[in-house]
């Protein structure tokens, strides 16, 4: 085995493209680059081309800093949409992978996945990726359950666009002199967002809707400590996340192992006390075999250690159609 | 007084364009007329051309068809928007009418103006507007007052839009297997909106999203008799129309009357009894000074009604900048 034996690492997601390499023996990220911009979707999916020209550059300059004799042994590629929108991806990529860097071994995975694999690397659990959205993924390693993550208006529910939501409910509730409103959170809404009449002008108009929804999630976080309508919001937010945890989660194996693991990872964590208090206590109520552990790495950390896998002891997490697609595997 | 003196009523809503002809002393539409398209609202509001090239047309036919000698002397226009996108109607509509039609007594109103003044006319009390949207607006005759009408997204809860998310949310649920699922309500989503997993790619590209959210409403309503998840959002969302009405209802005046008139309009609540039954237990307790009453009318007669009270009697309804502004009257 060559020193100069290298895994690819790609995650792509609406915030931006990441590209990273690591020793395949570890899977550690050696050597990361930012691409430029985020990869952009079209009337077909995930603009293949668009997230190639960026990503075949990238990598073949990280394998000048690994230095000379450096190969690929195997590369992952997870992406935001890569579920519903990532065809011309898994019809595309795997050969111009083949063509300009030599790797054969290769997976193309959903966001989720790369989380999960992030998160608990090859072991059976469950993650729950909260942002302005909120997706629950588990696996016994047989296969994959998913729970939520249908977009702000069929579900997300406890993610943050979600919890924004509510508050500036609970806000208008309070200008209109309706049960159940929050002059702290109109008082907040004003502060940040203007005259409380002005929003429904400052919101439909705007394509990213969901992301001003979850922009007011840390003011009802803020407030939560002193109001008892913000602080029942996280409780209503917990109790969700928990339902799509509980969905997933492999149940107990009743063979003296000591249960479930569920990672909880993205940004929506970062509210701290007044989302994750609530939290442990609905995942002790609804899923008590189960217990929450740090997340290893990030949805990067994942591809990577999925690359790795296939480049030497061979994938544990299971090989789906759109979730984790690995050509000529089926 | 002439056997040929009018008023004109003008309803312009989301669906429709409707114009009306009434002797000024009954305000009884003797004749109506459908023009062909909904009018356009653009980047500065409702445009006041794409109105006034259908109304002043059709109002000149039903002149016609009222006979020689008709003349028109009070108009009142509704429509949906005035209050946050008419400033171009308030401004050109008035001289527009004295040009073409001689009216120099005119109204612009809101939609759940002339909602209201069709309902209940000129008496103090409430009326909630329920279709896709919702919107409660009361009056003691000294002022108005609104509640909720804050779009999908900030509000109208208990609407048609409200009702069919809530509904939906519960079908994916079953579908994830989290709690609070509906396999009755799952089973409705997949046989009238496909498979589950394809919701999301066919509502999220649509600009009316609100409109196919509350397509599902009445399904809701079909299943709420053997279904408690139905059941349970029904009950729910009568309390939040309660909740609106009760915000904006007159108070007891305490001088013997027997309580506020709130009228209950739209087509939301012609979901019948499992909305309704609820909703009448919601507004004896929330409000319980009120009494519910048919609506006299729709709109379009709202609007007649009010270019009556011009034409004659006087308004007694309040005037308001952009709820119900009458030119000349501050």
């Amino acid at each position: 085995m060559s020193a100069g034996r290298f895994v690819l690492g790609v995650d792509s997601g609406g915030s931006g493209l990441r590209v990273a390499l690591a020793p395949a023996d570890t899977g550690r990220a050696a050597f990361t680059t930012v691409c430029a911009e985020p990869v952009r979707t079209g009337a077909d999916g995930i603009d293949a081309g668009h997230l190639l020209e960026q990503v075949l550059p990238a990598a073949g300059g990280l394998l000048v800093k690994a230095g000379p004799g450096a190969v690929v042994a195997a590369a992952a590629v997870g992406a935001a949409g890569m579920a519903t929108l990532g065809d011309r991806l898994r019809a595309e990529l795997p050969k111009a992978f083949a063509d300009s860097l030599g790797v054969r071994r290769v997976a193309l995975a959903a966001d989720a996945v790369t989380a999960y694999a992030g998160a608990l690397g090859g072991r059976p659990g469950a993650v729950v990726a909260g942002g302005t959205g909120m997706i629950a993924l588990g696996t016994d390693l047989t296969a994959w359950r998913r729970a939520d993550g249908w977009g702000h208006l069929l579900g997300d529910s406890g993610g943050g666009a979600w919890i924004g939501r509510a508050g500036l409910d609970a806000a208008m509730r309070a200008h209109d002199g309706r049960r159940g409103g929050s002059p702290a959170l109109l008082a907040r809404l004003e502060a940040v967002l203007g005259p409380a009449t002005g929003l429904p002008g400052l919101l439909y108009p705007r394509t990213d809707r969901p992301a001003l929804l979850a922009s007011f999630a840390p003011e009802v976080g803020a407030c939560a400590g002193g109001d008892e309508v913000a602080a029942r919001i996280l409780r209503e937010a917990a109790a969700h996340i928990a339902e799509a945890a509980a969905a997933v989660c492999p149940g107990p194996t009743g063979s003296g192992t000591d249960g479930c693991e569920i990672a909880l990872t993205g940004g929506l964590f970062r509210m701290g006390e007044p989302l994750l208090g609530p939290l442990r206590g609905e995942l002790a109520r609804q899923v008590p075999h189960a217990r929450v552990v740090p997340a290893e790495g990030d949805p990067l950390h994942g591809a990577l250690e999925i690359a790795r896998s296939l480049a030497g002891p061979g994938l544990r997490l299971p090989h789906h159609p759109t979730l984790l697609f690995v050509p000529g595997v089926t």
